[in-house]
C-alpha cells in the first residue's frame, strides 16, 4: 500500500494511491459512504499507530472503492495536492551522517569513514511536501546543498531492538532531501543548525508500506538537478544497514510510531564537485528511489 | 506566575503555584466552579500558545481562588505529583554546547572555546519530571554525567529574531538536567545519541513566567550530587547570551511556542574531575537556579 497525506479544496486527508498510481482514495470519505461512519484518523502518525487495524480497514475500503468507481473521494492524482506523508513529525527527524563511503571521501578523505553510526537531527519545521517551495535562505547561506536519501518510517514503539528484529519495527519507506547549508553546518560544528533551516526537508511523495519493498538494501537512489544526474547510488552501498541503524538508535532511546530516519546520502552532492555546485534560486531537484517514486522540489527566493 | 503540569488521582492538569509555594491551583477545575465552564487547555504548550488570553484568565482564576480557599482544585503542593512542565515537547529540545568557558576548559582546553553557538538536540522521549526516576542505562554506558542548566521556553512564533527583540519571544524559564552518556557522546561524534537516552532530560519543577525573572543573565546555577556541591555557576558567565542564542537559532529556523532551549552547563560535571566522577545507581542530583526552585532526581537501575 502507498499512503499519502493530501489536500483537496483546503481539506487535508489520508489517502491511498491505487496500483496504477493515477488515483488517490480519500480513505475517510469513502469509508463514510460504506458504513455511514469512519474511524480513519486525521493524521498519518495516528494511522501508523493503529497498526494492523488501519491496514485491514484500508483493504476493505480499497475493495469497495474498486467496485464503486464513481464514489465520492476518488480523485485523479493530478487533481489533489500532495503534502509530505508526515507533514508535522512529533519530534526531529533522525539523520545518519556519512553512510556511503564514496560520499565520505568526496567530503574529506577515506580516514573520515566512521566506525560508529553518526547521528544528528533536523527540526520538524524543515518538512515540506512534493512540489512545495524550498526557500533559498540566500541572506544567511551561500552553500545550500542537496542530499537525496531513503527514509525509514517506524511503525511501532521499541527500545533495545536487535538487528535481527529491526525490520519488524519498520512501517514503510519514503524519500527525503536532506538539504544542508554547508557554511552553517561547518561554522557551528554540530550539524543541527545547518540542517534545520525552514523548508529544507522535502519529503514524499508517498509513504510506501514495507510489504511493497521486499529488499530495502537494494534500492537505487538517483538525484537530478535541472535534469542532470548528480547522485546515482544504491542502498546496497550503506556502511551501516537499516537494521544496524535501528538497533543503534534504540539501544537506550525509545523509537515511536511515525519516527523518521533518513539513512544518509550517496556521493555527488554539490560540495563534492570542484568547484562546488551549490543550489541557486530556480533549481529543480528530483530524487528517485526504486518503488518510492520521485520527489521534486524547486528552490525559490 | 509559576506554572506546573501536575497529576492528582491519575488526572493530569495545568496548575499555578501560589506565592508561598505551598499550594497548587488546578486552573481548569477552579474555572469550572467560577463560570460553570472552562477554556483552560489540557497541555502547557496550548496554554503558552494562547499568550495573553491565558495569562489574563489565570489572573482572574487566582483572584477568585484566593477568595475561595475551600474551593475544589486547591491542593497542598505535597499532595500532587509534579510532572515536567512540558512533558511531551513537540520537537527535540534545543541544547547549547560549551556556553561556559570554565566548562569548556575542564572538558579540553581553552582552544575549544567556541566562536559560534554550538547546538545539538535531545529527543522528546528523554523528558521526565521532578523526582521521576532516571535510568542508569548501565548495560550501554559507564559514563553517565549530569549537567545543570537554565532552560528558556519560547512563547511565540518567530524567525529572523534580532537580539534586541529576542526576550519578547521568551515565555519563561525552567531547569533541565542535560544528562549525558559521555562514552556514547564521544563514540558517535555528533552529540545527539549520547544526549538522548530515555529519562535523561529531567525538567522542572515549574515553568516560571519571565515577569518573575527580570534578569535571566544573572542567575546562580548550582548542582549537587548526594548533597555535595559539584557545579556553582552563574548565567552571567555565558559565552553566548540568551538573546544571542535565540537570534542565532531563528536566523533561518522558525521557533514555536513551547520550544525549549537548554543554555549550556557550568564547570563541575563528573567528567571534569580527575579521576572522573560519573553517576551511579542511587545518586541524587539536585539543581537549583535563582527563582526557579530545585529539580531533584535519583538514578535508578
Amino acid at each position: 500500500m502507498r499512503f499519502v497525506t493530501a489536500e483537496k479544496n483546503g481539506k487535508q486527508f489520508i489517502g491511498m494511491v491505487n496500483e496504477a498510481l493515477d488515483q488517490v482514495f480519500d480513505l475517510k470519505a469513502i469509508e463514510v459512504q460504506m458504513n455511514s461512519s469512519s474511524s480513519i484518523p486525521e493524521t498519518m502518525i495516528e494511522a501508523i499507530s493503529q497498526g494492523e487495524v488501519f491496514l485491514e480497514r484500508v483493504s476493505h475500503i480499497t475493495e469497495w472503492a474498486l467496485l464503486h468507481p464513481d464514489a465520492e473521494g476518488i480523485f485523479p492524482i493530478e487533481d489533489i495536492t500532495l503534502k509530505a506523508p508526515i507533514p508535522k513529525p512529533s519530534k526531529n527527524i533522525f539523520c545518519v551522517g556519512k553512510n556511503y563511503a564514496d560520499h565520505v571521501i568526496e567530503m574529506g578523505t577515506a580516514k573520515d569513514i566512521p566506525e560508529h553510526v553518526m547521528m544528528f537531527t533536523k527540526a520538524p519545521t524543515t518538512v515540506v511536501g512534493p512540489n512545495e517551495v524550498v526557500m533559498s535562505h540566500k541572506n544567511i547561506t551561500e552553500q545550500l546543498d542537496y542530499e537525496g536519501e531513503l527514509a525509514v518510517v517506524i511503525g511501532k514503539e521499541g527500545r533495545g531492538i536487535s538487528e535481527s528484529e529491526a525490520l519488524e519495527y519498520v512501517y514503510g519507506y519514503t524519500i527525503v532531501n536532506d538539504i544542508t547549508a554547508r557554511d552553517i553546518q561547518s561554522r557551528h560544528k554540530q550539524f543541527f543548525l545547518g540542517k534545520s533551516l525552514d523548508t529544507t526537508c522535502p519529503m514524499g511523495p508517498m509513504l510506501v508500506h514495507k510489504s511493497l519493498i521486499p529488499n530495502p538494501s537494494q534500492l537505487s537512489v538517483t538525484t537530478k538537478v535541472n535534469e542532470e544526474v548528480r547522485q546515482a547510488g544504491n542502498t546496497s552501498q550503506f556502511i551501516f544497514s537499516i537494521q544496524k541503524i535501528i538497533s543503534v538508535i534504540s539501544q537506550g532511546m525509545t523509537l515511536e510510531p511515525g519516527d523518521i530516519i533518513a539513512t544518509g546520502t550517496p556521493a555527488g552532492v554539490g560540495k563534492g564537485f570542484n568547484p562546488p555546485r551549490f543550489l541557486k534560486a530556480g533549481d529543480v531537484i528530483e530524487i528517485t528511489i526504486d518503488g518510492l517514486g520521485t520527489l521534486r522540489n524547486k528552490i525559490e527566493d
